[in-house]
C-alpha cells in the first residue's frame, strides 16, 4: 500500500513539495525510439531478433489457453526448435558448433524472451542454459564435439537433473551416486532413496534424450563429491532401461515445460560421461582434479551456471515491462466514473492513488533494467576472459558477481511478482480474462522467486559474502560457520572490509552540511540518495555481525544465534542490493548528454531512489538519519513527482518495445470502453 | 518483506523484549477441538455440514486439474446442486420454499465452502447469493412463489446481470434499457450500445434460464433510475431469441464458472416481471415508489445486496486458512539444510525468518475471522429485523453496516492474496504443483479483490461514510460531491462526529501517563494498542477534511482536489477498518474465561496488533506517537512473540479446522522429505 499522504501543517496549503511548481522545470519530450535504443544498449539488433520472432509465433499466447497439455508441450518444443534456427538462442555458445560467441548477446536475447510467453523462455533456458550450458562449462572437447552441435540447433533435447526432492538448495547434500566400475570402465549412476529422486526437472518427462546428472562421485569406495554425468535417458521418445521417469503433474503455470522426476536404478554410462573440465577419473580409477579443495571445486562448477541466476532475473524484469505497458495503455483510456462535468472528466492515471500504483513501479522497472544491463556485462567479460575459468586471476571479482546475480535475481523476480499483481489489479476484472495476459504472466512468472536459487537463500549467500568480503573460504561455509567465522572478527573489520564502507565516507564529502548531510542535502541530489542508501546497508551488516559476535561470544548455540539474526541478514543483503541497482541508474544517467531524454531519466531516478527511502522509511528514523519532517517531505516529493511523470507515462512503458501481439488484451486496450478517445 | 531486526545497543545482550523471558510466562496448550469450536461459533452445525459436503466431493479438485473447461464446468454445476440437496446452500431462504430461514447460517455455510474448490463458491454465490439474493430482496410474494423454490433447489438456475462493459464500479449510470410499453404491458429490454451489454456475467455462458437484468426504467417517456426485472434468456438450454450470449473465454482462475456476455434486442417481459419491492408500474404506465428520492431508492435497492460483500470476504479469509494449514505444517517437517551436528538440527519454523513470514498472517487470521464474526452478526440482526427492510427505523445502523462490509471485505480478500502467495513461496518448488493446491488458490481468488466492489472503491465508500458521519444524503454523493460536502462543514465538526473520537479520549482514560499514554503505556496492553489504532484514524481523518475543505475553499476543481487526497482518504479507511478488526479481536479474547485457550489467543492479539503497529510504524513516528526507541522495542517484542507462538503454530491451524481432503498436498505433508518425523 503506498504512503498516506501525511496530515499538514494548517500553513501549507497544498501538498507539494517544493519541487513541484519549480519556475525552471520544463516537462520533457520522450522520444520513444531513442529511449528504446537507450534501453536495448549494445544488443539492440539480437533484441529486435527476438521481437521479430515473438511477433511471428504470437499465436502460441493463444495456444496457452486452448491447447490441451500434451499438445502445449509440443507446441511449445517446436517453436523453441524454429527459434534456434535463427540463432536467437544460442548465441552464447562457440561458432564452431553453430553458436554466436557472444554471452552477452545470449542474455540479451533470453531476457526479451521474456515478453512472449514464459513456457518458451523456460524452456530455451532449460535447454541452451542449463543442460547447453552444463556441457559447455563443465565438459571439455570431447563432450563439446559430441554434443554442442546438435544441442544448439536443438536436435537433440536435454535436461539438468541437479535439483533433488529432499535437498532443494542444498546441493552439496544430494544423494544420487555415480560409483566408478574400474573394471567396465563405466560409472554406475544409482538413486539409493526417494529423498533423492531429480525432481521437477524440466524438459524429462517428454523430451530429454540426454541428462546432465549431478552425483556423488565415488571412486574405490571414496567419495569426492558432487560431479557432473551425461546419461542418456531416452530414444525414440522410450525412456530407456533403469531410467524411470515420472510426470511432475499440472503446475500452476509453465504448462508448455514438461518438468518430470527421475530415478536411476544402476544406470550403466562410459568413463568418458564425466563432464571433466574440472576432475577426471582415469580409466584404472585414479581421481585427478586440479583443484584440490572438494569445497572450492564444487563451488567453482557451481560458478559457472551463474548466467542462469543472471538470465532469470532479467526475465523477470522484462515480463514486467508487459504487465506495465498493459495496465499504463489502460489507465489512460478508461475512467472511473461516467463524467458528470465535462472539465473534471478523468482517466484512471489522473488519480493520485492510480498514479502511485503504477509510475513507481515503472521507475524501479527502469532502474532494475540497468542494474542488470550492469550484472550482464560483467558476466559477459568475466566468462569470456581467456583462458579457462579456474585459472582466471580474480577470484574475488568472480565471488563478486556471484553474489550480485543472486541479489539482482531476488529483486528482479520479486519485483515481477507484485509489479503484476499490481497491474492485475489496476485493470479490474478484465485484467482476470486470459486474453488480457496477466492470467499467464503471473501463473508463469510465480516460480520465478523459487528456482534458479530461492530467493531469501540467495540473499543469505550475499550476506555472506559481504560479512566475510567474499573470503575464499566464504563458499564453503554454511550459515552457522558463517556465524561462527563473523565472531572470529572484529566487527569494524567486518565494516571496514565492506566496500560500501569508504563509499559513504566519500559520498558525503560530495554533500553539503557535514554531520548533518542528511538534513541539509536536496531530497533531489544523487549524491544524498546514495548516501543514504549506503548508509544503511553499512549499518545493517555492522549490525549483523555484531549480534553474531556477541551471541556466539557468550556460548549460544549457533543454529539459534543465526535464526534470531535471519531477518537482520536478509536486510542487510537486500540492502546492498538495493544500493546497486540505484547506483546503477544514477550512473546511466549521469553519463546521458542533457536534453530531454535525461530529464525523463533523472526523473524516474529521482522517483524510484526515493520511494525506495520512502518504504523503509520507518527504518531511517529509526536510526537517526531521517527526522519526521523530512520524511513527510520525501513522500510529498513523490507525489510532485508522479504528477510530472503522468504525462511521459505512456512513452515510458511504449520505450520497453514489448511487440503490440504480445499485448493482445483487444478489449482493455483496442476500442474506448467508457471514454471517448 | 519483514521489518529488520534492530541492530541492538552494547548493553544489551539479546534481542529479547523484555517480555520474551517473563518467568510468569509458561507456554499454553492449545486444546484444538475447544479453538475449532471457538472460530466456528453459533454455527459450529452448519459449518460441519459443509465440511462433510467437501469432503465427500473432494474428487474435483482433482477434477479441476484434469477435466476440459466444458466438463469442469457441468462438474460444478452438478456439485452445487447436490449441495443444494443438503441445504447447505438455501440457509438465507425463508423456510417454506426449501430454505433454512436463517441468514447468519447462509453466511457461516458459503465461508466455510471456500476451503474447497472456489468455483463451487462462486457458483453457489451466482445462483442462491446475487440471483436468488435479488429475487427473494428486490421481488415480492409473486416471484417468490414464482421463482425461489426452484431456485433453492436448483433446478433452476439463474444470473445477476448488472455489470456493464463500459460502466464498471459505477452502477448507476448503466446504459440498458427498461421502456415500459403500456399497450402491451410488457416491458422492453434493450441493449444500446456495446459499453453496455452485461459483462462477466456469472452462470451466463452455460446454464442460466433466467437472469435478472438491472436496467434504466422508462416509464412513458421518463426515466425513473435502475431497477431490476427477471428475464427468460434460455430455455432447454438454447438461447431465448432476442438475446445475445457471447462467452467471456478462459480466465486466470474459476473456470468451473461459465462467465458470459449478454446483449438485449428489444425483449419482451411481462409488467410482472419488474422486481418490485421498491418501485411498480401500474397496468396503465404509472409508476409508484414509496421512496420518493431515486437516489435513495437506487441504493436502498443496492443495500439489500451487502451479503454478498461479507461473503466474499469472509471467503478471502477461509481461503487464507487452508494455504496457512499447509504452509505451516510443510514449515515443521521440513528442514534447510541438512543436519552437520544433530544439536542443530533445525526444521524451517524454527528459523527467525520463517516464523516472520508465516505467525504474523496466522494471527491476522484469527483477527479477521473475528471480525468477519462481527460482521456477519450484524447482517444477520439487521436482515432478520420484523417488517420489510425499507421500513427499518435505522437507516444509519443499515449504512454503516454497508461500510463495514465494505471494509472488511477489502481487507480480507487483500489478506487472501497475500497470504496465499507468501506460502506458496514458503513451500518452494513444491508450492507449485498443482497437486499442492497453491495453484487454485491463487488463481481462483485473484479475483476477489476486484468483484463485488473493487477494494480501492470499497475503501473509498468507507471514507465518505466516516468523512459525513453517514448523513442521509451520503449515499447519492460521487467522490466529488464528497468533497464539496467535507469542505461546507468545519474540520472538528467532522472529526467530532465520527465514533472514533470519543473513543479515543475514553481509552486514554484508561492508560497509564496521561498525554504520554503512547509512551508509558505496557506494548502488550490492548487499551495501547487500541489508542494507537484509534489515534491513526481519528488523525487521518481529521486530515483528509483538512485537504479537502482547503482545496476546495481556495476554488480549485474538485476533481483535481480529490485526486490529490485519494490516497489519503483510502489510507484512512483503511485505518479505519483495521481499528474494528483490532477492536473485534480484543473484545473476544477478552470475553473468553481464564485459561491456556485464552492465553493462546491473546498471544495471537498481540502479534497481530503489534505488527499492524509496526506495518506503519512510520506513520506513527512521523506524527508523534511512536518514539524510534519504541518503535524498535515493537520489532523485537513481536519477535519474542513469534517465538511464543512457535510451538502453537499447528495446532493454531488444525483448529481452523480445514478437512484433510481440502489440503491435498501429499508430498508437501504426507512423507517425511528431508526430515525423519
Amino acid at each position: 500500500m503506498p504512503t498516506v499522504e501525511p496530515e499538514t501543517a494548517p500553513a501549507r496549503v497544498e501538498d507539494d513539495g517544493p519541487h513541484a511548481d519549480d519556475s525552471g522545470y520544463r516537462q520533457p519530450e520522450v522520444d520513444v525510439d531513442a529511449m528504446r535504443r537507450l534501453l536495448d544498449g549494445r544488443y539492440g539488433d539480437v533484441r529486435d531478433l527476438v521481437r521479430d520472432n515473438l511477433t511471428e509465433h504470437a499465436q502460441i499466447l493463444v495456444d496457452q489457453e486452448q491447447m490441451t497439455t500434451a499438445d502445449f508441450r509440443e507446441r511449445v518444443k517446436d517453436v523453441v526448435v524454429m527459434m534456434a534456427e535463427t540463432g536467437q538462442t544460442g548465441m552464447g555458445f562457440p561458432e564452431e558448433y553453430g553458436g554466436g560467441g557472444d554471452i552477452g548477446a545470449s542474455i540479451a536475447a533470453f531476457e526479451t524472451l521474456a515478453l512472449g510467453d514464459l513456457s518458451v523462455l523456460v524452456k530455451v533456458g532449460v535447454q541452451f542454459g542449463l543442460f547447453g550450458g552444463a556441457i559447455l562449462q563443465l565438459g571439455t572437447r570431447h563432450h563439446h564435439d559430441a554434443h554442442l552441435a546438435d544441442l544448439v540447433s536443438g536436435r537433440t533435447m536435454g535436461c539438468f537433473a541437479m535439483t533433488e526432492s529432499g535437498h532443494g538448495s542444498n546441493v552439496q547434500a544430494l544423494g544420487t551416486v555415480a560409483t566408478y566400475d574400474a573394471e567396465a570402465q563405466e560409472f554406475v549412476i544409482t538413486t539409493p532413496d526417494d529423498t533423492s529422486r531429480k525432481d521437477y526437472i524440466g524438459n524429462a518427462a517428454a523430451h530429454a534424450e540426454l541428462a546432465v546428472v549431478f552425483a556423488q562421485l565415488e571412486v574405490g569406495g571414496e567419495r569426492h563429491g558432487v560431479h557432473a554425468f551425461v546419461v542418456p535417458v531416452r530414444e525414440d521418445g522410450r525412456v530407456l532401461d533403469g531410467v524411470r521417469i515420472e510426470d511432475c503433474g499440472p503446475k500452476m503455470g509453465l504448462n508448455g515445460v514438461d518438468n518430470g522426476r527421475i530415478w536411476f536404478d544402476g544406470v550403466r554410462v562410459p568413463r568418458t560421461a564425466l563432464l571433466n573440465q574440472f576432475a577426471e577419473v582415469t580409466p584404472e580409477g585414479r581421481y585427478l582434479s586440479p583443484i584440490d579443495n572438494p569445497n572450492k571445486r564444487f563451488f567453482t562448477m557451481l560458478g559457472t551456471l551463474v548466467q542462469g541466476r543472471v538470465c532469470v532475473g532479467g526475465a523477470g524484469i522484462n515480463a514486467s515491462k508487459v504487465a506495465l505497458t498493459i495496465a499504463t495503455r489502460y489507465a489512460v483510456r478508461r475512467r472511473q466514473f461516467e463524467a458528470t462535468d465535462p472539465d473534471q472528466e478523468q482517466v484512471l492515471l489522473d488519480y493520485g492513488m492510480h498514479q502511485r500504483r503504477l509510475l513507481p513501479l515503472i521507475a524501479r522497472t527502469y532502474a532494475l533494467h540497468f542494474a542488470q544491463e550492469v550484472v550482464a556485462g560483467q558476466l559477459h567479460d568475466v566468462f569470456s576472459g581467456p583462458g579457462p575459468i579456474e585459472q582466471g586471476s580474480d577470484e574475488h571479482a568472480r565471488r563478486m558477481l556471484e553474489s550480485r546475480a543472486a541479489g539482482t535475481k531476488a529483486l528482479g523476480t520479486w519485483h515481477a511478482t507484485r509489479t503484476i499483481q499490481e497491474c492485475r489489479e489496476a485493470c479490474g476484472g478484465a485484467g482476470y480474462l486470459s486474453e488480457n495476459r496477466f492470467a499467464a504472466l503471473k501463473a508463469d512468472t510465480d516460480v520465478f522467486t523459487t528456482f534458479e536459487g530461492d530467493n531469501h537463500v540467495l540473499l543469505q549467500l550475499v550476506a555472506k559474502g559481504l560479512l566475510t568480503d567474499y573470503a575464499g573460504e566464504f563458499e564453503e561455509m554454511d550459515q552457522l560457520g558463517m556465524a561462527r567465522f563473523v565472531a572470529g572478527l572484529a566487527v569494524e573489520t567486518v565494516v571496514e572490509r565492506t566496500a560500501v564502507h569508504k563509499l559513504v565516507q566519500s559520498v558525503r564529502d560530495l554533500l553539503p552540511g557535514g554531520d548533518t548531510w542528511d538534513q541539509e542535502a536536496g531530497l533531489l541530489d544523487p549524491n544524498y540518495q546514495l548516501a543514504m542508501l549506503r548508509f544503511r546497508e553499512e549499518h545493517m551488516i555492522g549490525g549483523v555481525a555484531r549480534r553474531l559476535k556477541r551471541g556466539i561470544d557468550q556460548g549460544a548455540n549457533a543454529g539459534a544465534v543465526f535464526s534470531r539474526v535471519q531477518d537482520h541478514v536478509i536486510a542487510a543483503a537486500r540492502a546492498h542490493t538495493e544500493r546497486l541497482v540505484l547506483e546503477a541508474f544514477v550512473s546511466k544517467t549521469a553519463a546521458l548528454p542533457d536534453g530531454d531524454l535525461k530529464v525523463a531519466l533523472n526523473l524516474l531516478c529521482d522517483l524510484h531512489a526515493l520511494t525506495t527511502i520512502e518504504a523503509d522509511r520507518a527504518w531511517f528514523m529509526e536510526h537517526g538519519r531521517l527526522s519526521s519532517a523530512r520524511s513527510k517531505a520525501i513522500s510529498r516529493e513523490i507525489n510532485a513527482l508522479c504528477r510530472k511523470a503522468r504525462p511521459l507515462a505512456v512513452d515510458l512503458v511504449d520505450a520497453f518495445g514489448v511487440p503490440e501481439e504480445m499485448l493482445r488484451s483487444p478489449e482493455l486496450l483496442g476500442w474506448p470502453i467508457g471514454s471517448d478517445h
